[in-house]
């Protein structure tokens, strides 16, 4: 028997993907991006100086950080603030999301100046992770946007798109982005980041219950490289309109 | 010459408030509030048990955190989980939201549960604190009628409705509802929480320039006092819907 | 019923006050500050540098810390520097004593120096955050003096005095400079900042049990002038000696 | 032109890899693990109790912390400890080993202790998280072994073996178990842990420079999969020997 | 040439030293502790449990915070509160003056409780750990009398009084009890904490310049024995008086 | 009845002592320092600027640090860097292997730069922080060679060799160079630090059980003296060879 998924999606169909700019109004991006129930809040903010390893480097700078609201999920989670410390996961995904996006821009062509990634989660259902990339990628081309609008870039620094998506492998069935109930339930859990020119930016997988196979490996492989595309498409479209 | 408001407002008219309930999806109440640009998520969670200082007291407790996302702001604020601790202005924030809501509970008539309300700021302009109390009430409300629906409270702990406004003076004139062009040029800078009956819980004013006088506390005073009057109104109207 | 106060004293009246000029030694200002049992050592403290806000301004700055002795109160209290963080309470109210001496200083005329004041509370019965402020004011005087003295400058940058006094709805009598015991009792607790000049530089009322009203409201604040008229009258007394 | 290996050794080949059981006296387990000048001290501790997750369930818990000695590299890096908090890198590795030891014990089996696998870094020259496993591995059969001779357990709650090795693309060439100079060059760098049955636990691939290729991916796997069954092969000899 | 010590104090001599019992009102005992300028307040506060390590062990726990007031100082020192941690010198002050007193504590006598020893410096001119010392033993003295007349003792658990002096060679003179500017200027600094009985507690001695010979030595250790005597009977007087 | 050492040891007979030098690859200095089953590796790291407080003098700053791997214990300790702070014994301890050496070095002719001395603790089993002293100062001879061999230096900073060991009173009798077993037995527990010269760096007496006579420690300051200067032998032997 195999998992019915929610909504009669198929396994290899991601969920209703919804990316809305300007969703803020002082960020030089912003972007709310929804894999189904699952609501990231993006933010893209342009500063104008770098990191100390960075500085006098000519070159600029990306980095991310990663929240959840106390009540994006099921049962409300301490807020990590008032805790006075981001926990290992907290972390672990926010240099996920900064690496991924460092993978699609030439630091040197933007110039001295940091980008900023904030991306919040507002309610949570299974891959906020692959949802951030996603949307922050849109988010910081609206960010670059900008800079070239205001006169500080001429050219983009900007290589190319890069989009993320989770696959799992739940009761015997490999699946294509995950929610919250399937996230549960799989015993392997992988987070696939590629570019638009369809390369792996990063690939993490991860056994949660029994080690897996290279044909497993490969079936999940296969599943995100086809989620990744339409999500790049839909990036795209996100883009052209004004 | 006198200060002259944006989108042509009287000296003694809030900005368009809504209160949109059911905004997000797993806590027992869930409230965007916006005053203005300003948007506030409310988030009411119900937790079957209560801090030490309350156990065995057959009563429940009523807390809040407060936060802002790092680009709510014109300016990118570091992200205080980040950082390590609560900066002094969000811990003030937090407590004065918690007192307020305390005033119109019955803690007795709770139960030994705690109704968790978290006010974090998505977009700021001014007023955010006084919006995250008017929108937490609505929040907490629903939170009690979940308890009454699903058989734990048969009588609602609420002992009334509470809302809050910002009132300042501004180039001498006293104005309603300050947003945030009007915050740094104001003098004379106070917070007015009320119940529902019109009676004072939290009177909160600050010389931000020179010192106010007698009379100038009273102009501002009568100016919250009717913002609160049509907030408290919104919020019975907002209830008023399923 | 009407409440008994301790020591037979008035509705309207102080407790004892005593301010001690030159309480210890190096602090360019020391103040001892009694308000009967309650005992705060104020020191003001010159350095001449200013936090990063201020660099380059021409200006200076006043700053205030708050501090309990773990044993100033009824029962020991933890060391905040043991546990590693000061509470919300501490923040609030040494963010309060800041705000309120710099109302009365001309930051531009004091110079690219800032003074601390240091608010130790030795011993706590009730209003530490008033007396504080009515102490800190006369601890800043003695140093603007050595300032002059010194001459480091010609012209006090001081505008005015500045104290502070609580007042309090218990069992339905609106008292002046409540005690600790009556802290406990009361219903509404106000502390009032004023001026020399008879002016408002905070005003901050809390419901503690049920909510107050106007009519309640205008009795605290003619209590509170009162007072500070009289505190006001007591530091220029302790001025007046060498 | 490329790459050419320290100590002529072939891309598929790994370095001198030692396992000294019984390294020191205290730990139920204790390997000093060596891929070549990369030294990590695995330590294996059993506590009779569980983390509050786990009470009560009968089962056990099996959890990893890593750390560097702040000389163990080419420049001295701050010691965690003093700075008052992990980094994020340490966070993720420590996560790393948990999670993989953690996929061949079966919790249950355990009982309701905890093995506590400590790996500290002596000596760093590539690959210290892969060196970890593999070293924690066999101190985590040491303390079962002990938990057996003790009379504790009288089933191996171990279901297979775990070892771990690093991959990367160096100037177009894939090479197995980089060190440090392999490392700093690399545009890929994937690490890989498997059991002893040849299953997946984790695959971590990151592009450092260029996105790379599902062909790039495939030729890293399949010089890990020949590393890893090495690995099990040295940790089955040391075991061989008492 | 010779020092020459300030108010012409012989070699031998201490600063006049004064023990000022019930100087604040809330703690079982409260003494203010001067040795000339150094001024420290020590109160004990009685607490009806007792730390983990020593629960259900029938005995009871002594322990010692210290802290400076930031403006105790010649120039004024950060809050350990607001800097978030106690300084390494804090720590091991408090360490030291709580192992003091619990070598004349029979701590099985004293019951399952805990005696809180809090050495506040409100000034300091050299010696506040050897003052706190002094003074935490009169404070504790009351302390315990306090649990007698209270009826909750019968028998004192003290075994004998216990103080503490500082001993200095200043170039090349040894001297008794180091005033700040003596301190200063020392090549060897010792603290000595010596009971009743006339038998060592402590023995610190740090070669702040050049190395000390055992010579040496030995006069600091005559110095310091003579003082203590003295010390130990201006405790006794204290004590006599109501 | 006398205490009966491990081993057959003498009362004044040290544990076999062995001093491994370059025993990590990365340090000017690293050096493996075992007093029996105590191993303690100390490294010292040249670092080409100096703190804050010595910015501008010229001269040099030497600092250590210690730590202890937490399984080097019986029991399994906490790891400091998860807890996120360095405990007092920890800041005790490294405070004073820092005085230590900075009693034998010239810091002027350092030059503005810094040794690092990091010392952590592989295995404990009594005296850790006497074999750190002994083995560091082992260590930052070395990296004073690497700066005279490397140009940087001429004249050697240090003027002469300092070691350290323990001494306590067990069961009335003195012993020397405690292992863990008689440190948890001993009434009085002395570690001494002395210069090749034979004068003293720090003298630490402490009474574990009962005070300590002055006969006592001229006993055990006897005993601390003979192993002192074997220890200064050994460190002398272990530098003679490459």
């Amino acid at each position: 028997m195999t998992w019915e998924r929610s909504g009669q999606r198929a396994a290899h169909q991601l969920r209703p993907v919804r990316l809305t700019r300007g969703y803020t109004l002082h960020a030089e991006g912003s972007v709310l991006v929804e894999f189904g129930q699952t609501r990231v809040l993006c933010t893209a903010s342009v500063e104008e100086k770098v990191p100390p390893h960075r500085r006098g480097s000519g070159g600029g700078w990306v980095t991310a950080e990663y929240g959840m609201l106390p009540r994006a999920t099921h049962r409300r989670s301490d807020r990590e603030a008032a805790r006075g410390k981001q926990s290992g996961r907290t972390q672990e995904i926010q240099r996920l999301i900064g690496r991924s996006l460092r993978a699609v821009f030439d630091l040197q062509a933007l110039g001295e100046r940091t980008i900023h990634l904030d991306c919040d989660v507002l309610q949570a259902d299974g891959g906020t992770r692959t949802a951030a990339i996603t949307g922050a990628w849109v988010a910081a081309h609206d960010a670059v946007t900008h800079l070239q609008t205001t006169g500080k870039l001429t050219v983009s620094p900007l290589t190319g798109a890069v989009a993320a998506v989770s696959v799992g492998m739940v009761q015997g069935t490999p699946l294509l982005d995950l929610d919250y109930a399937e996230d549960v339930q799989c015993d392997t859990d992988m987070n696939v980041v590629m570019t638009g020119a369809g390369h792996y930016v990063e690939v993490q997988g991860t056994a949660e219950g029994a080690a897996f196979s290279r044909r497993e490996l490969d079936a999940l492989l296969a599943l995100a490289e086809g989620g990744i595309a339409e999500l790049i498409a839909l990036q795209r479209l996100a883009l052209s309109t004004t």
